[in-house]
């Protein structure tokens, strides 16, 4: 896995790659530019997870496209059984070779502090390594055309300085970017309420969209960034359905 | 106790275990997702244990299911008086084998520092791993359909920093996902006001309720996440009665 | 002193026992349950040593019930003679033998790091321990039915780390629990504003009266929480008056 | 100097001691409650020092009442000359011993770290030591009935650990309750804004004004806490005229 | 590269450089004061590398003055590709000796400690000599009129000291500040909101716009600073078109 | 240079010293009492350095008054440039021994640890050393009667504890008082907004302007404080134009 080509994959970004979310898709105008990273930030319960298999899901049912699940919440079962129940059938696809699973899970749970030999290793360096190489491996069996990570969370969180954690997203950025591959990265909001702290994967992706929560339970989402997009930038509220995001696409949130 | 198993229990969330409290399974479109593993976070005064024990109570009394309290903030003597002046008789229920109580309290008085043989050990680690042994051998025994842990603040407070906050709340949620019963844990709320930092249990859990006291005291709750469910996302007011919670779950608080 | 006893006082906290604050016992519908540890949190001004003491003299001269002030903030001489000005002898109630004051004011003034025999001991858990003595000598000479502690925020905000401050105050609290007295505990609020951080002895007591000075300078008493009863959980004004607190239980703060 | 002394001068707050600021002593009812230790706790350019210096200057021409002017911010010349253009000669009554200026400006100028023989002290201790010399020193000689000490900051904000500035602020405090003298304290605000954190002193002292700079550059008096004495807590305005401060006590900040 | 250079270029800030960004030009009153070192300050999303480019391309290919792009965030292909999506031909001016870029993303690569012989350097302190080495390479080779380094947030933010991070974003403006050229620097937001920290580089660079979201996903400019020149203070509306930013100049954001 | 000199100049603050802006003597009722040490306290972008230079061009223009320039923020030529385009003409004053530009950008430069002979010696009590020396030499040359200090922030951001750069700030201060001169001492605001955090530097000068940009882009010029002086406190907007700055000091920012 390289980082920083200067030339290769992911330099074309007019093109566009749909989500399979109609709404999203209207906010997008047509899509995610392909070969973005994208990241994916929101509250608790707002459905990033959702958002991205569905993603997944639509690319390899309706375009025959394969994608990749890096998975570092929850278990594959897990995951397939949630998804079921919003009617997506991952293991199907996975069966046609159109959709794969990999179990990150195991990332999280790294040791502080190991040693490599002689050497003592943090845990944390050793956690996003092993990461950045589940990830080759995975990109290198399927090749695919769309990739998951889902989240990063548990891992920057690791690097409490605002300087080391810069440099872990960075890691996992590029290696995505020279991949070629459309990439959604889904990442913790830290607290809710208009007014926050800008992470450095805000500035650090390629594109942004925000799920909160607002008053009155409403659920919003916000395409921040998109390089290479015109974008509708007016946070548009949503609903999870039994189906997945509804994103209401032409509806305002504040009157 | 395994953890994150990758088959078996708790994989099918589409099946629903009512709360008891009317207007909540009303919030809920019918109650929990079996399986789940629900955080009830809140202020003080909030009404989280009379919530929790009223979710074991009602199953017990309903429903013939066994449920289990993991007490970690007051004695079981205590827990059951207060409980009995809500309507409660959990005595009648232990005798008939549908309840019991764990008696967790000890857990948040072992010391900063201990030593197991010759190896210092923190007593946080201690502390959390004395907790999930507990849980484990109290499960084993009833093999409960409802669980309920009424506190995990104690414990999570003593890792003040998040990353190590994260796994521990990591590793009592995974436990509890591999018993495949349903589990409310309860965590108190750092601050009040519409704004909040993001606790990391409030990922971790696949559900989350939030508790709170308004202006003019109104108490709302307010089902912010549950995975594998409708949810009704906006907050409603309750009060506290002679006979537990009563939420009113068709009325606004904001106008 | 037995902390978390599972049977004994403190179990059924269904009867009341009368502040003798006429609209405070509106507000907590008769009066405090008997055996509960409350909470008396204010900002400076706001009345708490007046509160606490219209109790014990209430109790004292109308119910014949025994009281004990036990003082970290003022001694003997100075309260004393401040109650007076607000019509409270309790100087006559002293020699009836239905009142008392323990001065622990010297509990503050424990140096920062002593010695026990040849054992370094930090300061403050020799305050801690030695308001604990100094409480329970108190207690085993007058047998009371009515105690206030004005105030443990000396004691606990010499322990800056929120573990070791949530565990000092559970020692309290337990202490006085196990008494089987209603006990009523003052401390301070560090911020004033609607949004606040909430501190841990709000979750650990029983009960909670916020007493704040908010806009126009009008003084308001809420009740957050209070185990075993119904309350009135709107913010009431108070004004301070010549004989002691008057809450006017029926009026609004926010129009 | 004795500290917490339980009976003598100091415990019969009833009597008021006028401050001679016309508004202000109707806000007081009458005036300071005498034997009071009273913090006026301010923003820049609020008229603190003014304010101190009227309460001596009037009591001393009116009342012929001794007091007595501890400096830490400004050398005598420079007071004295500020004040004559505010219409003050203190020079007069200090010719008739009614007066006293005690210089301590030199007490915040005490390095960090000295030594006492071969004992390392801090210069923070020192400094309040120092202080508290001086007190004790100017105070037998001119036995004043009124105290100003102009201001607290330098010496406190050297304790950055809040129990240890509690502790400071305490010994103070107690030094001057046990002279029995009625005495103004002064302290800075270390924000603007209506929500603010709250510092030791105001809990501390027996008495506290707040004086603020409101939206459109309104100055207001508010007296928080009076202990002994009838209060009106609504914020009021104020002008700071040729000969001091001229509070509008029947005027409304807040329509 | 001297510092601090007393005469010379960049003396003389009546001329001005047209950005060739109309509404923007507007808000100048014609364009930058030439020798201005302008920091572009924004939220992610806000298009500020498409105003530095526009700023390079427009001054190339309509003044015929040459420009330099020091790039730390992305490499040479993916802003030139990304550019060409709005209409503007890097390469075509790059083959003309009207346009350069230097990669500098290796600087922010540079490991955290490193050493030179013996000496151990930080490898901050590296990262900074290495940019402001490439800066003036670049610079020698070409001789531009126009400067832009975007962004400076990687190197700046590995100085979490305050003054550390002064005495590096002075070094940086002051490199450009002796070349004579006028120059564009970019640097992230830390936070969202009215209300915000001010970040050193805003008091050391010459001129500041700030670009934000705010409420509805409003983009706006704010011209804060811009020594020598008059300028619009009013923060305007702006939407990022298919050839760039369109500033509405005479809109109002607040109405 | 003697600190807190009991006699001497200074001491008369009746006499006023006009600053030379219409509207801000309208503020300040004639001017700056003489012999103050006034803080100019802003955002970046509020004309700080204007205002201070106005303030001595008037007064060796139109009253023969010698000025004194302490500057650490750019160089002597870029500064006489600047000022040039705003109608300034300081080198004709220069010539005629009215106007003196002391450079003191060297001091921010000094090293963070240095030796003075085998002692170790902070850099930054260096540099506020090589202030205080730069700043006598200069003051026993000219002999001003206005002087500028422009800005003490480089020099005082690297006193990061509070009780430090109180210190730091005194000394500049009483340095600063012990000549004689009406004094202007400019400081960088940390923050924007309504509420903010007070600077030392508020509490220890004797006169206190505050400039920041509000809502909508508007400049304000406040006065907070004037020892020694009637002041209009209210907020006033002003503009930056092609001679300086022109305060409206009849209009009001908020309606």
């Amino acid at each position: 896995m390289q980082t920083g080509a200067k030339t290769g994959p992911g330099v074309a970004p007019a093109r566009k790659l749909q989500s399979g979310i109609v709404g999203l898709d209207v906010m997008l105008a047509g899509g995610f530019p392909e070969g973005n990273v994208v990241l994916i930030l929101g509250e608790p319960g707002t459905g990033k997870t959702i958002l991205c298999t569905q993603y997944l899901h639509w690319g390899a049912l309706q375009k025959d496209e394969k994608g990749i699940f890096f998975g570092m919440n929850e278990p594959k079962a897990r995951l397939m059984a949630e998804m079921q129940g919003l009617g997506m059938n991952l293991a199907k696809l996975e069966g046609q070779g159109k959709f794969a699973y990999v179990d990150a899970t195991e990332v999280r749970r790294i040791p502080e502090q190991t040693r490599v030999g002689r050497i003592p290793v943090g845990g944390r360096e050793l956690g996003l390594a092993n990461l950045l190489d589940l990830m080759q491996e995975g990109i290198d069996k399927l090749s695919p055309k769309r990739i998951v990570v889902d989240s990063i969370s548990d891992l920057v969180f690791r690097f409490p300085k605002l300087e080391d954690r810069r440099s872990a997203v960075l890691d996992i950025v590029e290696s995505l970017q020279s991949t070629g591959a459309t990439c959604l990265l889904t990442s913790e909001l830290m607290a809710t309420g208009d007014v926050r702290t800008l992470q450095p994967e805000e500035y650090l992706a390629e594109g942004v969209l925000l799920l909160r929560i607002v008053k009155k339970g409403v659920r919003t989402v916000q395409v921040l960034k998109m390089r290479g997009s015109k974008i509708d930038t007016m946070p548009r509220p949503f609903v999870i359905r039994e189906n997945g995001l509804d994103i209401l696409a032409k509806e305002e949130v504040y009157p």
